[in-house]
């Protein structure tokens, strides 16, 4: 293999690129200059000291506690609990939420032998007493592992807070998205969580 | 922008990366070992010191000249022309072919004012002639500015070279296409090149 050969290796171990892609995209690194290539090989090499989980929250940060555990100006009463750490990052950037979050750092999923006691919930229920929240809303994926964590969530969460208030994240057609093209179980879900106009 | 969105971006400036890929990538990248990382990095530091045109054919590669220009055990009498260097590895994947390659390193394109002087033609004749070369096989892309350029070599050719066989890549639906899905003149060339049974 020679050095273009390595590089595309490398490249198609990213998620989402395949052999020909990566091939492609090492032929027009032979394109751009050696500044971009030496920026991009020292965001590589730096990426895993600069960028840390948050010591509260659980999202990716350069700063400990990060920039939404450490503003004032959030609902600081209300908790958005969320999968993975990038999911904070998609729920920002919708500009619909201004509370705080928890990342679980996955998913209970009893058969890849993944319990509650894997995931970051005594954390969570720990700022929930410390923090004062009042309310939380649920933000797993709609999928079997999703419903299973949310459902977990809710039934620990009204045990131990009384009058807590407790969401999840509405699921249903997407919006632009077609009757003729939505799958069953989206479409059986829309139907349960109808909204009266 | 922190070190994970700096990195994202970068990714971002791929040929075929949107953001969201991008991002999914980036994080990804947090998940990988600091050994891959570096590795990433140094092959992409060092590619342009290690990969350069060849400067016979215009091939990339590592040694000059390039594996196929300084084996013996090819057709050295054939000589394939094609537009870029990554050109010669998608013909050399193909096992079809086992003569030279020479790089034009672009098409005559009128409106972007590329004329036959800035393409790798007068080295190519003198290849052929200097090297004896008896046939040359067109391979340049099924488009107006692959057609304009193998016009062009083709008169040059007949012209400078007697007795030289001129040929070029055949074009027409492809293997495992649909009549139904090709395009008007994908279908008109493959009536024009249909071959006799």
């Amino acid at each position: 293999m020679n050095a273009l050969e390595e590089l595309a290796e490398s490249f198609s171990r990213l998620p989402g690129i395949g052999k020909k892609s990566a091939m492609r995209i090492a032929n027009s690194m032979l394109k751009t200059d050696q500044y971009f290539l030496e920026r991009f090989a020292k965001q590589l090499v730096e990426l895993h000291a600069r960028i840390k989980p948050c010591s509260i929250c659980g999202a990716y940060t350069e700063n400990d506690p990060c920039p939404i555990c450490s503003d004032t100006m959030r609902e600081r009463h209300l908790i958005c609990i969320v999968e993975q750490p990038q999911d904070v990052n998609t729920i920002e950037n919708s500009g619909e939420y201004k509370g705080l979050f928890h990342v679980l750092g996955g998913l209970i999923s009893p058969l890849d032998g993944i319990g509650p006691d894997q995931l970051s919930i005594a954390k969570l229920l720990e700022r929930i007493n410390s923090e004062n929240i009042s309310e939380v809303i649920i933000a797993t994926n709609p999928t079997v592992e999703g419903d299973t964590t949310a459902l977990y969530l809710q039934q620990v969460l009204h045990s131990k807070f009384e009058g807590i208030k407790v969401s999840r994240l509405a699921s249903g057609l997407p919006v632009g998205g077609d009757l003729e093209y939505a799958d069953k179980l989206t479409l059986a879900r829309s139907f349960r969580g109808r909204i009266s106009l």
